[in-house]
């Protein structure tokens, strides 16, 4: 299905960067799961770049609904969305003789497209599509939060600084919802700029790690062997440019301890099934355990930097030094955090309409 | 697909710990694949638990295949291998009243399956079902071996023991594959032995890490959004019981650097294009490089262990504690590697047959 | 997905006809489904071979559930079912140098496997492993009669004779499921069956129409474009070896009608609202609408014949003349009706599974 | 997938007949077909209405491609079309208090949707979605066409009038795709019209059957068991609104059959291996044998007829007479013919890149 993730509810994303538009058709979402304009747009805010710590290309993401919608409503068939591309520069991107810029898909885009490919700004393998999958995802976190679910991601850590842990998750949810520059720890935030800040000021960029809660969500959800909750939800992450890693719970760190450590310990709680722990991360042989669904993203360091590199030039295939112009983000980090939640969102929209109905989303009386 | 992976080479995998077999269908192989049933036999042998860091339940794992191979090769029709279990010894497993076991499905697929899962010996989130892809996993490697590509897995960690970086790749894979206990330092398997054994005389389990390295693949394969080469793997090595995390190249590591530290620097050498380092594990935009793929998968430790735990009563939903009694593994990573190299061969066998046809793996004559 | 059909609910079929065992994996079935082993027996001796109708190849179809069922009733995880083969003549199937048998797949798999394919008796594309999709399909057609659907097939014509019509519906389902010859009007199945036989005594076969009726079956399930309930169901009927056509409701009828006696008519009668026909087949737009759903199949006639017949030689690509020996069917309709049966009622519970949720088949107290 | 099908090469549809915009998205196809736009507009010309035979509704399918095409030919990555919706007169199709339209899927959508359907023209169940189809596979059949692959339609019957059957396939073809009303004998055009405007004149439909061959596609493609060339072509076809049968070859015909009438012998003729007739449309076993694909579809005379006819109101679920007002089509099978062109080509470029690889529609050198 290559560009398209999920079952029961499904995302295809389209575009390039200096396409006329990207975009993304959600299917299988329930009917009458209100689509609100505003929260969509807001969504957008967030993974618009802004200030300093971002590129200087701006654009408006003026989106458009062009199916699936009636009367502000979903209809349940598929809901597509785009999203003009406005303020492209095309000339910032042309580096000549098609030198390929290391960290990026340049090279491995023309092994698979043989030259065919878009290559203006990235093109399908710019961040830029991820505004489309945001626009998707808020709907999607919409139908979430009317079932009580919540999502929210924190920077956990980015230019060596760490952020505290989660406490009070849904609290906190809400909090981090708010914010444009997501840490728990208020304290923080203008530590990791000044990181950001002082790579960009060297030509350089950073990255970092993001860790999500999902709140609300039921037990008994996922399937044993493939089509773990695990699974999906990395599936879909690994798809969001920059993630080089997932793990869910204490993930990696899990592997030094030992079981007596690891093991989330039991207990009905006035008459509630819970662990005392959440080192799992909300999962258990693949399956929800109605704890918080925690996981994790390795957020590699936006590739593109103006220090000079070595590189080949596509079209010739001779070595070359690659001196990068335009306008880049010293870290995409904060931007990527919507992107993870909206790609969390849809998949968990999946794995509820698969477990409980195409209904169970549904804005209806039942 | 719940149970099953894949596209154009599928995967499915049945079977329960004290069911009569377990087993897998491979469909999609191309035909003409030699099937080495020495070689299946090899592999589950390294998968089999021995010695005094695994359990002492040892099957024969006496597979039979049952379609899909004619004179002692592929047909390209579904190949299905099962397993009889025979070592089962299902009062061990018997802990009175059901308590669920922390850190392991019990609680999880009762509230998935309402009390019809077989819980005997975990039932099919058994590790048991593991030698059934193991048996499966052993046609892919094959085929994979037939066109130069090589897969080899080491314990990078374990029990606070740390094995030595990969080097000389396609080598040490070859010495890799010819050990029970791999790492790429001989010197430091007897410590990791040690601390293994030393968790299993105080009743408890250790985790650690796995590192993959697969050589020979070629570039141009994966898709850009959500099919990535790294989303694919992770969606099945998920799928493995005990992994947690999952990792390309420096993975979590690269969060922590800058990109003039994490971009692999581009270079034609000798006519052949490739990178001066391979941070980035092989893949960029989803897409591979033609560099080695290396990918680190989390293990958490073992969850049966013999100390006292708080949990429930399934039945009667009342708190209580448990004191597991029987044959259990104090680590499994030893044996789980041979799983994440079968797992990780379907994936690779599956990307190859999308992106270059069915009769790419094939043994005849083009 | 290739031997694999179905996403909620998906069955994997494989073997060879004179392999060591067909099979076939369901997965996604509901927990707690009570496994009548008799019921799955008497489906399979429906598709029995017997008297002067049929080949005289019989197989006991000893099956045995190897994963999936505990305590009688179906666990969730994957239903694993095999058939061994026991009578297997492959002598009577060495035509000498491999002459492709007109109306068989022998040419066409030469194509597509380059001769590794098990040619022997068809091989995978035997008849034989249609016992695998009944053993299974017995026991999704179970589920569906828990919920009160109910599904059933009557030869509507066979060797130039015709059936009545289907009238009284529920009943006539329960009537034909009782017959080893399904036909509506008990006075034909003398005539057919001498159809049968005289084209036997010639050396020839005969096919028909099945017609298919499934009662009880919600409206509002299926989806508009290519998911639709017919692209569904006749993606996996087409499956059904000799299957060359499949129509739903008055099906080709309906292209020779005009508007005005084509559409049904809606009525509300005693609160429930209905059609006053069903030309349709009870699916309208590709979602169902409450009526009985009807569908018929073309059966062509068996290709095996033992007339002589132009063909080549696989080996040498030479022209040849065959001359057919050993066992075979003068007609498969009679058997193929609870194959038929079968692959709906599987379709049906993908249907139910993922409209519903993966629990509305399941047999627990709500 | 629901509006999606194929795996190798997927299509998605989207939109409503009232909406902003129809429109498709191809995933996986090759990278470097010309896009010829002309072509693309030629083919929605063959779909719009025009004339006394269809509705007066006449759209410009002022198309725009929103991705996946850089200097004119594709790129590998997903392709978008969108087609705004221009002349909708929703007051048309306002008739009073929801009266379900027999034969429509008003109600059918109501179960499914519970009123949060865009019910304006039929919404997302009008047959204005084909032209995001058409738009599409234009696209699709010229990648086919490139390869040498061609596929033509003629109107088998229509109206009680029969077409003459293939004779010369490739050249009719062409000739075929020259027309704007197709069918293989000129004389018959005529009366076919006639008989569409006389039901036309009595506010009323007709119907017919579409034939369909494909030349020069290659044997050994498709797969023995459900995904049968048969099966996913007609998965494919019973989503084009309309459709209620699918056959292949002589389809029902063979059913009344002998099997030394309906096996297609086989010889060598100059080398090539062929069939002597076609009588099984090009497949055997599900697998193609290099014969013309051949396959017909059954479509139902137009639902939306002037005569009254009983229905209920959806709202009140009580009994109502409809009178539909507005512009309709008295028949579609002349527009239908191109849609079925579309949707076909899909699925055929869907089976060559899965058996070939992602390369092998490419225009690129080799």
């Amino acid at each position: 299905m290559k560009n398209t993730i999920g079952t029961s509810v499904s995302l295809t994303v389209f575009g390039e960067s200096h396409g006329a538009a990207i975009g993304a058709v959600i299917d299988g979402l329930a009917p009458g799961i209100p689509v609100d304009e505003e929260f969509i747009s807001a969504q957008l805010s967030k993974r618009r770049p802004s200030g300093k710590i971002s590129t200087s290309r701006v654009e408006q993401d003026r989106f458009s609904i062009l199916s699936g919608v009636f009367n502000g409503k979903t209809t349940g068939t598929p809901l597509t969305i785009i999203i003009p591309n406005e303020n492209t520069k095309s000339s910032d991107y042309t580096v000549g003789p098609r030198l390929a810029r290391p960290g990026h898909a340049d090279y491995t885009a023309s092994l698979k497209y043989h030259g065919f490919e878009d290559f203006r700004g990235g093109g399908h393998f710019s961040g830029r599509v991820t505004a489309a999958i945001v626009a998707a995802g808020a709907i999607a976190i919409s139908a979430l939060n009317s079932k009580g679910i919540k999502i929210g991601t924190h920077i956990k850590s980015c230019g060596g600084i760490t952020d505290r842990e989660f406490g009070n998750i849904p609290e906190e949810i809400d909090m981090l919802n708010g914010l444009d520059f997501a840490v728990l720890d208020p304290e923080i935030a203008g530590a990791m700029k000044e990181k950001i800040e002082s790579a960009a000021s060297e030509g350089d960029s950073v990255g970092g790690v993001l860790e999500t809660a999902v709140t609300g969500f039921p037990g008994g959800v996922g399937e044993p062997i493939f089509d773990t909750v695990e699974g999906l939800l990395a599936h879909a992450l690994f798809g969001i440019p920059a993630v080089k890693g997932v793990e869910f719970g204490d993930g990696f760190k899990l592997a030094g301890m030992r079981g007596s450590e690891a093991n989330d310990p039991i207990e009905n709680k006035n008459g509630r099934i819970n662990m005392k722990t959440n080192r799992a991360g909300g999962v258990n042989g693949g399956i929800t355990n109605g704890m918080p669904i925690v996981f994790s993203c390795a957020i590699k360091p936006t590739p593109s930097i103006f220090k000079t590199q070595d590189t080949v030039d596509l079209a010739t295939r001779e070595n070359a030094v690659l001196s990068l112009k335009g306008r880049h983000d010293p870290a995409i980090i904060h931007r990527a955090r919507v992107v993870v939640d909206s790609v969390a969102a849809i998949v968990l929209c999946d794995l509820l309409a698969g477990r409980f109905g195409t209904d169970y989303l549904s804005g209806r009386a039942d």
